[in-house]
């Protein structure tokens, strides 16, 4: 299945969504109308409120609030995003240059701190308190994560588990977010609630596993940036560790983040490549993303699960 | 009455608000403790926290509530102030170097983006929908209302006008938002609510407008600041412009603000203390102040409206 066919079940609400973006974009500064349709439209897949509609269509399919808080997810997600291209110093994104390159980062900031509050406030008119707190917690989660240091610090024994503390904390989580939240509004029972949670957080695991893999192995014009940007911005993603892990006598990897020489990172993307690491990488994904579809046997068998369904498999495959 | 007298019908409160930041500032995450506890410990006098208490006195003082409302309100604050010091490139903040001369750039980023959603969290303890929806509007405000630019670009005859919608943006919606937050949470009757923001938005605008002077004539070890730090990070406040408003053939204010002559400030400083700008910057703001304390005459006379009072007057007089 592409994904236009996966997203099929709910593509009248991802439209709406889309409305509603455009919305949220017509603003009366004009500075901050220009800023926020050059981050918000047409980029990105729109996984977040496709995970957050697809999991409220198994009861209560309510768009009144549905909407809002799809929306909600990619306003968040994109606000992360604007703030962590100014952290990593990031070039591009989506295919175009970072909001900080061509607005400064001034802009760049005010605009990560309005695209926070417009998504709590987009969150809040579901008028449920369960979905409003969650989603407020979701960014400390996120901003909480990156002071972990998990990514930066590189320490062999925990390098691996402090990878996996670090994708859950930046990307998983608001992935569950967005599917608990899709479910709690749809009145989903409790224990599905909890199997769509489970699903959300195995697949950001396996999507988040995948992007990091792409940046040795995607075709940059696809991917939006150049090869290699984990590495040059210091971060050990799975396919470095993996590579630390098996090359214990080697301290490539620990001389391009401890040591910043981007210089080596060509060379450590080379070897990366030659190496089975690629293929290890997207079998450990694939792992979590079996799991993914396991969590979803006990809930209802609807077009909407077999969306999920598809959805992990399509990411697992994905080469941009 | 000094600060002590005028708090003290909220004393018992604004202690507990004191220990909610303590636990906060303990986070399991060592470097994000470390921040929180240098940000929001023993730094500023607590005027957002008193607002909520002291218009929370007035029905129902449910502490239980207005607790983690002040706290969010502070804590918001004090997520603003971190990401403004990046902004406007600070040095100090409260007789301290800014967050980010210390950590660095990207952790006070993230303390900041952290700092926000925590005060979300805070306030949707509360369980109360106007508050929360009240709440996260008010970030859109203030990050927005920077995007503007009202303070740099420097048009003469709208130059006051700007700065009013400025400041009213910046620093005055929070206070209206301390204000509402606690009078909703006390059951307090809807036009009362009103007349408490009406108080809460005076009160602000007069409270900037003395911040503002005070980067003029305050003293740079009580401010915790240098003095003319306005001029230098290029904004133009109310005395700058009454005193271009006043010499509109002198091109001093423009030629720091527009062509970034910091040469220029100890001497745009040193007019401004010489001219009869101050004093006119202190009568304004009494306006201010004068407005804010009529706004409670149709509110039940208790301590907590005698505190309101003689807080805006106390901030009038101020000189740190």
């Amino acid at each position: 299945m592409n994904l236009d066919q996966i997203y099929a079940p709910v593509r009248p609400g991802l439209d709406l969504v889309e409305s509603k973006l455009e919305e949220i974009s017509g603003n009366e500064i004009p500075l901050l109308s220009q800023l926020l349709q050059y981050a918000l439209l047409k980029v990105g897949k729109r996984v977040r409120p496709a995970l957050t509609l697809l999991s409220g269509k198994f009861y209560n399919y309510d768009l009144e609030t549905l909407i809002p808080m799809a929306a909600a997810a990619e306003v968040l997600h994109i606000g992360t995003l604007v703030h962590d291209d100014i952290i990593d110093n990031a070039d591009m994104r989506h295919g175009k240059p970072a909001v900080y390159r061509t607005w400064g980062q001034n802009s760049a900031l005010l605009l990560g701190d309005y695209l926070f509050s417009k998504a709590g406030s987009l969150a809040s008119t579901t008028e449920n308190l369960r979905v409003i707190r969650r989603f407020s917690e979701t960014l400390m989660t996120i901003s909480g994560g990156e002071l972990r240091e998990g990514s930066h610090n590189f320490d062999l024994p925990t390098a691996r588990d402090n990878y996996y503390k670090w994708i859950s904390d930046k990307t998983a989580c608001l992935f569950v977010m967005a599917s608990e939240c899709g479910s709690v509004l749809s009145g989903c029972p409790e224990e599905q609630v909890q199997a769509l949670k489970e699903y959300a957080l195995y697949f950001g695991l396996a999507f988040q596993i995948i992007d990091d893999m792409l940046d040795f192995v995607g075709d940059p014009s696809a991917l939006g940036k150049p090869i290699g940007s984990d590495l040059s911005e210091g971060a050990a993603t799975l396919p470095s560790i993996l590579y630390a892990e098996k090359h214990p006598n080697d301290s490539l990897v620990q001389a391009i983040i401890g040591d910043h020489r981007k210089d080596l990172v060509p060379g450590a993307v080379e070897k990366v490549r030659e190496s089975g690491i690629i293929d290890e990488c997207r079998s450990i994904a694939r792992g979590f993303s079996e799991k993914a579809s396991l969590s979803l046997d006990n809930l209802p068998d609807c077009d909407a699960r077999r969306s999920l369904k598809a959805l992990v498999a399509f990411v697992i495959e994905r080469n941009k």
